[in-house]
């Protein structure tokens, strides 16, 4: 069967966050663009992730006009807690830098750029396979949903299709990895959240971390070992461990129907540079982070935003300088992020290795950072978005 | 041969700057105290050891009396360099902070106060041996310079006599301990320091620190693997490295007779709890910490300040209350200086074992340090005196 041609200046692998918003922003300056995403459209709308947004992440979304949901329904918080010792230290994020974060899952985000793209009638193809890239074409040939095969000529390939995708694999470039020697096993409960604000809990059983998704959905945590499986995690257990840790003066957990439990392993991974050629890499596709900080979509939707500023240039008067300069300028963010996660992680996690004098070195940097203006600053400064 | 029976409040074993200023203090609050020493007057004074003074040890020094050389030959910085990428990056350290360090030899403190000791006229005696510690008594009895077996009874027994020391072994405490996997090749050189301030250096051969002594004599040192040997360092090959490591645009490395080089290990260690019955331990006797945060001598002097205090107390009033809080409130300042210390040394030396992530993570922090307020401010306002 011989491939159906079709033509656009840039072909978008993956509808994820940096995929979506990519095509969003493009729209906005009237560059045209192609989505591909392999996967069916309820299964993204689904797909739970991180819930935090920078401020500089709700800033684009408003300007890009898709925040209207958002600002109903997202909850700013203006601090978060470390806890440990039993006791809550606050770090006032708002009062330390001038910003707040805001609480709304990705799959919010996902939904409210899905339902832009539709209105907007522009091209997003689900459930299609078989995807490939040629990086010199450029092109992107794939089967369609109907399993037509098809092809995609167009001038820049932006792979937007996570860490194991077929953008990441197209392209020659080195990795920078970490394995970190612990897992999340996460749950979404239809309870109440037990504080107004996220806490970031340091235990000696483990580290856990209380959020929430909405008034009535708690989102929680327990750091467990990599190769923890599912089965052995009850509900009754989740919540009995969940007290152990959260437990502290003047705070009880609210409970309730467990809706969806899962277990992520923790890692570090930088692809460098995050372009080749005519292929640009964005989001997971080129760098993904532990959830600790709270960073991955929001590094995800600042790629975009440097890509969609780098391509209007070049299409507008035909200068490469923005997109030559667009994996440097995006990868000083992402440095800075991995470091970022890596340090919250470090400083709030068990490792199985280590001993009583790293322990102590973990309390001391954390009643240092609960009591020093310049480093709780430097913790919020990182979290809200630099 | 009997021994021959002396009598004093305060038995002080170990004559460097914690024991020496800790009799000082002592003597300025009216409490009798002697002071017992291995080694001869001359080893103590001429033995290089760290040469930055925090704000808060300058301040105390002054109200002690002890300062008048201190103010005129000390050199007070208000700032030091982050060396990296061939680049420096100045650490405000006044602006940032409102405080300074003072560049001053902890052989030159240690001169004063014998200087200061010999003046009133109280107990200081050099070059005893077979020192060993009666806790219960409590006593120390000791073989004098002259070959005569001593006793001398006491009310509390204060060690000073670094973490080898006998004070040391005397006691039951736990031990928190971490061996860093290189050492430092110091050196004393006849030479102008090439540069105002401290430059501390990351280097992918390895750390390098520029620091002085005076305005004619430069103290450098050189990140060497734990193990290296003295022998395979000649001159040549020392300023052959600092000139690699250390090059910068804009500096030009000053050389001369190297007057002195040893090599240092890196460890840090914590005793808990630094207090047993009426025996008592302060500075290195207590804890180490590696010399890249400039923190030993420091750590010494708040411990003594804490003790004269509590001691004055006691004796003033019989209330213990401060002698038992002797321990949680050096404790606190030991664990945020041995956090400190160690987060210096880890983001500036190549550690063997490091893979290309870590080095990027340093990277990614030593830029960040270097262009936050906060995070300079947190580097800062460790390195001057919290």
């Amino acid at each position: 069967m011989q491939a159906a041609l079709m033509r656009t200046r840039i072909a978008i692998v993956g509808a994820g966050p940096a995929g979506l918003m990519l095509a969003h922003l493009l729209y906005l300056r009237g560059i045209d663009a192609v989505v591909l995403e392999r996967r069916s459209q309820e299964y993204v709308e689904r797909r739970v992730r991180a819930g935090v947004l920078e401020h500089p992440t709700v800033e684009l979304l408003r300007e890009a006009g898709v925040a209207d949901r958002l600002d109903r329904e997202g909850m700013p918080h203006h601090g978060l807690s470390l806890r440990f010792d039993g006791e809550d230290h606050r770090i006032a994020l708002a009062d330390l830098t001038g910003r707040s974060i805001t609480v709304y899952g990705q799959q919010e985000v996902v939904k409210d750029l899905i339902a832009a793209r539709r209105k907007t009638g522009e091209p997003l193809h689900f459930e299609v396979s078989d995807v490939a890239i040629d990086v010199d074409a450029p092109a992107v040939t794939f089967t369609d949903a109907e399993g037509k095969p098809q092809r995609l000529d167009c001038d820049f390939v932006v792979g937007c299709d996570g860490s194991h995708g077929v953008s990441r694999a197209s392209m020659p470039a080195a990795t920078y990895a970490h394995e970190y020697p612990f897992a999340w096993l996460g749950v979404l409960a239809k309870a109440p959240p037990s504080h107004s604000e996220l806490i970031y809990t340091y235990h000696e059983r483990g580290f856990a971390l209380h959020s929430m998704r909405s008034p009535e959905i708690t989102r929680l945590y327990l750091q467990v070992p990599p190769d923890e499986r599912l089965d052995d995690w009850s509900d009754g257990r989740i919540w009995d461990e969940l007290g152990r840790r959260l437990a502290a003066s003047g705070f009880t957990l609210s409970t309730g129907p467990i809706l969806e439990k899962s277990i992520t392993t923790m890692r570090s991974v930088v692809t460098e540079p995050m372009r080749h050629g005519r292929l640009f890499l964005a989001g997971d596709a080129a760098h993904i982070v532990p959830p600790t900080g709270a960073k991955g979509m929001n590094l995800a939707i600042a790629d975009v935003r440097v890509l969609a500023e780098a391509l209007e240039r070049y299409f507008a008067s035909g200068s490469t300088d923005l997109l030559d300069a667009y994996s440097d300028t995006c990868l000083r963010r992402v440095w800075r992020a991995e470091h970022f996660s890596w340090w919250m992680t470090s400083m709030l996690h068990q490792a199985p290795d280590a001993d009583a004098f790293q322990r102590r070195l973990q309390l001391s940097q954390l009643r240092y950072v609960a009591t020093s203006t310049a480093a709780a600053t430097s913790l919020a400064e990182n979290y809200v978005g630099l």
